[in-house]
């Protein structure tokens, strides 16, 4: 273990961090020199004070994202603050350029209010060509993200909520296939009403599912307890995403349903529940590190797909199969706003990436390094283009 | 000219501006991914948690400067805002890599309010080891420069101010040189009293000079007008930086002065009025992109030295010769404040780089492609290092 610190803290060190920021042209003569910097650099200063959009042509906006946290909620690790948080921002970022070739910067910001990280990264947005937000707290991060999309002229991506809803999405279709449900008919369990949960019960009804039951720490989402709920679990029941229970417990909700989707705590999902399920019953038990239930246990119990986040398992359900890349894709078509239909295509073309005669209960969806998944998306993407225009 | 414009833009486009942010490692395998990424990445944000101040170990911090400006005073094109700022921005990052390997990235603010720019910039702090102010008007960037740094704990540098300040200061100590007079008897008259113009009065102050008189657009500096001037003005006079005149214009000001240092436009300064200066005068006319007089109309006029921004003339007092060697002995030293004894030291650096015997009337500076420069900035920093820790 002391060995492993050493080397990542030793892999951290060596270069001062992850990224490098680097002239794309080297500057050798005045020649160079009037080109890169004055007199020449005011012709495109003026083409772009003419048309803002030629920003994207002329600069780095037009392929940079911009990774932003306030280290609110940080991986495992909770409320570290922004400079903590910077080598996970780092490392999004070589992720995300590892796996799309996407730039990308990350800039971790000294404030946990909402409006006023809202309005640092509205004044920030003329630098880039979108925006991915990371480990912010919920249900802060929910208002963030919606009011930075209704405002800024870039897409503005959270990982944490739509990353991971597109993913389980994508994942949900296959696993469908492979029992043989029409989504129109099953009935849904979602556990952990935060960021991820909400956004993945939003994007699940968008898909065509109409029974999604709520699970958190307060217990069954019901119409009694309406009052105590926080803004998030409000909007989900104001606009009748969720279905009401009168189950008292877990293991009282998931009788007779076919779909658990946990993104919640470790154990909290027993075996006996899912006996109780419908046959074929499909468990995404997605807590980090440690899963709501061991997969093996969950197979033993009678489940018939387990997928969780990691990577020692199989069926690992992770955003790595998302972002790079969406981003990619948004960039390239200058795409303005990720709407629902954006976030259903990049679901469908993950899950269409996994040939009909490989699909099976241990293998839903394409492996995180296969480098298929980022062309399929950018090319589902390029479909986007004209109505948005 | 058309030529030139196409070869300009092109060279703008072909890479979607002029910088890359690039990883310094390769993800290949889930061992690598398990140090840059979960669960590895939790170490060094750990140590960064227990102590800020591994950030400058374990992430970027350490190693970059954030390049920032509102647009509201880009080089000679005026107020044309963030968005068209940015290709100048990114041209500085590149000449700062170029000539020292520090990195960079630019941030494009859109907000010409100073206590919101103010405000941003303390909230994207924790991300930089610097920051470089760069084409805010005046008299704002005098105040933003100055809160930022009390507020910050890491270095401010408004290049337009300091950089000019240090580079005019350097080339002075070695025009004086040449012409064999002591600093404590000179006469100075100092045209333009914006950014550059206030910095240049104080440093030259600090230097030991003290007979600096100021002329700009409302005319020589009075006591009578003393309440139509704006703070910055205002403030140089409180201090006792500038000296009252009862001239009544520019060319009556400069009778039996010993140097003109202009930053203010071209062509106000008059052969007649070098006439009547002291002999041996010394003349740096730096107003961008021509200069207050034509270099050899001012030698034929009789001045001694000639310096003007331009790389056409001879004496090019650029501060380009500043601003990369600063920046890396600062983060090397992670010298937190850029006090007036940090920029005499870069000065007197700078200008102990020209040899005595190759320093005459039209070598008073190190070329900018000089790789020396940057080296004897930073052995001079080294320093400072005991006294601001």
């Amino acid at each position: 273990m002391n060995d492993f610190r050493n080397k990542v803290l030793n892999y951290h060190k060596k270069n001062q961090g992850k990224l490098a920021v680097i002239p794309t042209q080297k500057i050798i003569n005045q020649i160079d020199l009037s080109m890169a910097y004055t007199p020449g650099v005011a012709l495109p200063c003026q083409e772009i004070h003419k048309d803002n959009e030629k920003a994207y042509d002329y600069t780095i906006k037009g392929k940079m994202v911009a990774i932003i946290t306030d280290g609110s909620a940080v991986l495992g690790l909770g409320n570290i603050g922004p400079m903590a948080a910077l080598p996970v921002m780092e490392g999004k970022a070589m992720l995300l350029h590892q796996f799309s070739g996407v730039q990308a910067f990350p800039l971790t910001i000294d404030t946990q209010n909402p409006d006023k990280l809202i309005g640092t990264i509205q004044l920030l947005s003329p630098n880039f060509g979108a925006i991915m937000l990371e480990d912010i707290s919920a249900p802060n991060c929910v208002y963030i993200e919606s009011k930075l999309q209704e405002t800024l002229n870039i897409p503005v991506f959270h990982d944490d909520q739509h990353g991971t809803a597109i993913v389980v999405t994508a994942a949900l279709i296959n696993a469908l296939k492979v029992v043989k449900k029409p989504k129109e008919d099953i009935k849904v369990v979602v556990a952990g009403l935060g960021a991820a949960g909400s956004a993945i019960i939003k994007l699940l009804s968008k898909l065509g599912i109409k029974q999604i039951y709520g699970y958190d720490i307060q217990g069954v989402v019901s119409k009694e307890k309406y009052h105590q709920y926080n803004p998030v679990i409000k909007d989900l029941i104001d606009h009748s995403y969720l279905h009401f229970s009168k189950a008292e417990d877990l293991g009282d909700l998931l009788k007779e349903k076919d779909v658990f989707i946990g993104v919640s705590a470790k154990d909290i999902l027993a075996p006996s529940m899912i006996k109780t399920m419908n046959s074929n019953a499909i468990i995404f038990a997605m807590a980090n590190p440690e899963p709501e239930i061991n997969p093996f246990e969950a197979l033993k119990a009678g489940a018939r797909i387990v997928g969780t986040g990691r990577s020692d398992y199989p069926n690992q359900i992770n955003n790595v199969l998302v972002f790079p890349g969406l981003m990619k894709g948004v960039l390239k078509y200058r795409i303005k706003h990720i709407t629902d239909d954006v976030k259903i295509m990049t679901a469908k073309a993950i899950a269409n990436l996994v040939p009909k005669n490989s699909l099976n209960d241990q293998n839903i969806l394409p492996n995180i390094f296969d480098e298929a998944v980022v062309q399929a998306i950018v090319n589902s993407l390029s479909k986007i283009k004209k109505d948005q225009s």
